[in-house]
């Protein structure tokens, strides 16, 4: 939007710099995403957007850090399993919507201090169901951070392999290949995959077993 | 090396470019990977070059088929879960020095048909720790494929955010951070994690006992 239009002029500000440059990189990936195509976005000048903002990376970092704090807390109810479950798979389906930010996140260009509330949430709700599960004999507080971190990168391997971000060409994944399932389906595949390894793997990893 | 150097000019062959092409990304980064890097390792002028290649793309194409084709076997041995949890250790270790690759696999850009052979041993080794563990009580070969699939994501997981590729900055993993270890740590813990894990996920995912 241009200033010089009818009505009232929109201040630029960070937040709104934020929210323009996240609907970029959600529609186009984040190799469409430069300075240049977020002041035209705004209908402003790239000087205008340098008052706000240091350059591309800073932008990134602020753009990382928006969609970790949004990253889900456990589910509700009263189930301990069920709390875990639901907070992974929503944590799933929350970063399918913002790939560019897992991306992000795996390559470590930028912190995501702003993730703490997640990672803070979801340990306490491992270790609330490990002594659930296994009581006295469950895995301390190492145990349950490295359950942590396993589910974390199990998270990330199948949204990262799911759904290449920025490439015309699609995923072309062996196991997938071998089972006849053409390369559109990955997606979807490794979706079904996350929710039937979720349950399996934390009852591997905690000792506990399904109720 | 130029032509006119002392000594029997060497023939520039397919096999030749790749393997420069390797080493160039092994210890550069996929980033510093171009034709021009390539015929200057060689000696040669890029048009050179480019009567044995197409463009980047088919290096890259070239580059990931041959870590592919090198994807390690199960481990040697007649105990079946020794066999499997050997061949995913070693396939870590492997694409660890090769993480473009990696990377590249990941992204979906290029196929990896020749890691067909990789995908049908460890499927194969998964069907007969899987025999062993759980009779015929255990997963048919659909839920194998699901298993293969969920094991090849988290190596991904582990590997793609422990060493972030082509980047200066160490990577921040927020669940490092919180036990307080350096960055600097990260690449090490995520090897610890993995090998931590492959048992027991192994066993939640197969049903199978530790024996």
């Amino acid at each position: 939007m241009n200033a010089r239009a009818p009505g009232r002029p929109r201040i630029l500000s960070r937040a709104r710099i934020v929210a323009s440059a996240r609907h970029i990189a959600d529609n186009e990936g984040l190799e469409a995403l430069t300075v240049r195509r977020v002041a035209q976005e705004l209908g402003t000048g790239q000087a205008s957007l340098y008052r706000h903002i240091a350059d591309r990376n800073e932008l990134l970092t602020l753009l990382a850090d928006d969609v970790a704090v949004h990253l889900p807390p456990p589910k509700d109810g009263p189930d301990p399993r069920e709390r875990v479950i639901g907070q992974w798979l929503n944590a799933y389906d929350y970063l399918s919507q913002h790939l560019w930010a897992a991306r992000i996140i795996a390559e470590g260009e930028h912190a995501a201090d702003s993730a703490a509330a997640f990672t803070r949430s979801a340990v306490d709700a491992l270790a609330a169901l490990a002594r659930v599960g296994s009581g006295e004999g469950g895995p301390d507080q190492a145990g349950i951070a490295r359950t942590y971190r396993v589910l974390w990168h199990l998270l990330l391997g199948h949204l990262l392999n799911a759904h290449p971000v920025g490439h015309a060409h699609p995923v072309h994944d062996i196991a997938v290949e071998r089972e006849g399932a053409g390369p559109a389906k990955a997606a979807e595949t490794f979706r079904d995959d996350f929710a039937w390894a979720l349950p399996r793997v934390l009852e591997g990893l905690l000792g506990t077993h399904a109720s």
